[in-house]
């Protein structure tokens, strides 16, 4: 196991009618509020009002945001920190999911920036202080609600990066399970395979040591196996959304990383998708992971899809030791599939075009190889592209 | 699930050579210091001068609390107050085991309330505001290092209760695994059967709800499973340590037991065995366990001991249920055992005597039944008590 600094700040309020410990908390921060969302979705079920009507009841001056993207923008951001500073705000509450959270965060860190915010993510410039947030979940994928990190895109250049400060962690997030009852099936399918991702980036790894955590991510997986078609056939079970929320908070809360060095693969393999064409980032996770997983099966990994397999698939131990590896790659795409989750990138709208750039992209950001479990240059990652075609 | 609240503010710095952040860290939150520890085997190992060398090369007066008991007296709470008061001291250091810890834990919060220290443990007067502490782990067992609870006992009285306090959790914690290869079989095996106690208070439990949290409890076992007779076989072996180590944190800092409403049960059977008998208190939860879980074993029941027995013991799901929930109770049994943990009361010269005076006071203290997995009264606790003679 690797030394390791553990620290998740974030206060969780978890349950059904949490949000009644909204106004205390936000007055613990600030008094002056950007209230940022989405779509509108936060309106058809009446969270907006009801956040709204709490504000009001405590007296707490806001300012809207609206209108946030999947895979956020920066020019949202922009357009938030602008809001900001116009009025004197001091806390920001995040209704949605991650790509408002996300947006959120980089707000309250080019807040205190007077140059471009793009600079932030690009890592031109470095973040100095970051205003407080909160947040009110109403999506369970991303995990945002309880780490440090963001992702913000740049539909103008084609890049969407991720970027990460310890004052990013919400002070505060509300995870009510009801508010995702209303998340339409393919979005809810789309946040299985995010949370499934996140924990397939830190439990495939070469540290052999971490035995505790290497259990704890097979406790995601296994959570996310066993509601994510209940959610999306009956989308009122509590039991069901109330389990896929909380996984998708821990699935990247630290918990699972702490004492390995997990060099994340996927994500930025999917990060390109997302640039060049917008599509649905827990749908891109899924098509390539399977992929993924069988270009880097190799003698020196095998050990680790044998573990996968055997620990959370059930497949019998005493079978050859490729033939479970195999069997478990088969498995995680018959599960995406079970989720009727479009499994080849044609089917998202996406060709051969632009795969050459987006591999070269993925390579030079990362300035050498991508990932460490095993490491992938620009042909590996052509290769995945193309396979997932 | 049921609703919970999420807040786990301790900052964990964990490995090898960690106490290189002490100094910056105690700077953060305090300038005059009691440096707490128990019999001296921190002496022995050279943590001790370790601490003092930090201390003193960044200037920070302190003041030593030393001889703080296994199950420790509220006598050193007092002692430990009068030094704070004396000095004007602004910051706790505990270095030992969950003893020391927890000594120190209610100093902090002793040192603010006029009266007898022991009010606060009996709950005759409130907890209104705690001293900062920090803590250097020197036994996997109690996670003290990163809950809000303490356990004092007053051995005139012959009480040993448990009390929390927000305010209670550490501000940072250093886990140093290599600070625990001293510590002797005895206390390795006890260390262990406490860890897994405190995951089975929470995972015997009749919220069927929390999925997730099942199976990270599972984790929990399976790591001490796994570990256990390894770090006593070879107490220098790190990823034993390492793993017990986070283990014990994890295991009590609230991640099992959010969303469940687990009363405790067989914590407070034991504590009246240390309240009496001064026993270690693991070795007591151990060998209360099995007789435990077969008293409460019934049909209401029988559904977790199968989820036990299949998930955590790998026993063939075919068989029977009551087969499979009597077999795992005997692989607990057998596990203690293995461990060479004396699993009878007379073994630790615990006799007839005194089980009904006990029985009477663990029933007294909760003011009716025990626990609800399956509530218990006197006549269960006294009957759990003599089959574990």
């Amino acid at each position: 196991m690797l030394n390791f600094n553990y620290n998740i700040p974030t206060k969780v309020f978890f349950g059904e009618g949490k949000i009644e410990v909204l106004g205390k908390q936000i007055k613990k921060y600030g008094s002056r509020v950007l209230l940022a969302y989405g779509g509108g979705s936060i309106k058809k079920i009446g969270l907006y009002d009801k956040v709204v009507e709490i504000l009001r009841e405590n007296n707490i001056p806001y300012y809207e945001l609206s209108g946030i993207d999947p895979n956020p923008r920066v020019e949202s951001v922009a357009e938030g920190v602008r809001i900001c500073r116009d009025n004197n705000i001091d806390f920001i509450l995040a209704v949605g999911g991650g790509s408002t959270i996300d947006c959120c965060k980089v707000i309250a860190a080019a807040y205190y920036y007077d140059g471009n915010p793009w600079d932030l993510v690009i890592r031109k410039a470095k973040i100095e202080k970051v205003l407080p947030i909160g947040t009110i979940l109403t999506l369970a994928a991303t995990g945002s609600e309880m780490d440090a990190g963001a992702v913000i895109s740049n539909m103008e250049t084609n890049q969407k990066y991720g970027i990460g400060h310890s004052g990013m962690f919400p002070k505060f997030s509300i995870l009510d399970p009801t508010y995702t009852y209303t998340v339409s099936k393919y979005q809810t399918a789309s946040g299985v395979a995010d949370i499934m991702s996140h924990t397939f980036e830190e439990y495939f790894s070469n540290e052999k040591g971490a035995y505790l955590q290497d259990r704890l991510a097979e406790s995601i997986l296994k959570t996310c196996m066993r509601y994510g078609r209940i959610a999306i056939d009956e989308p009122e079970n509590y039991e069901a959304r109330a389990n896929l929320m909380w996984a998708s908070s821990l699935a990247i809360n630290g918990l699972l990383g702490y004492g390995k060095d997990s060099a994340w693969t996927v994500h930025p393999l999917e990060h390109e998708l997302s640039a060049y064409y917008d599509i649905t980032h827990g749908i891109g996770l899924a098509i390539l992971t399977p992929h993924w997983m069988e270009h880097v099966l190799d003698e020196n990994t095998i050990w680790k899809f044998v573990e996968y397999g055997v620990n959370v698939w059930n497949i019998d131990s005493s079978l050859d030791d490729m033939e479970i590896a195999k069997l478990s790659i088969e498995k995680t795409s018959e599960f995406f599939k079970s989720l009727d989750i479009p499994m080849t990138l044609r089917e998202v709208g996406i060709g051969e075009d632009k795969l050459e750039i987006m591999a070269r992209d993925v390579i030079d950001y990362v300035g050498g190889t991508v990932g460490n479990f095993k490491a992938l240059d620009y042909e590996d990652v052509l290769s995945i592209y193309k396979k997932a075609l």
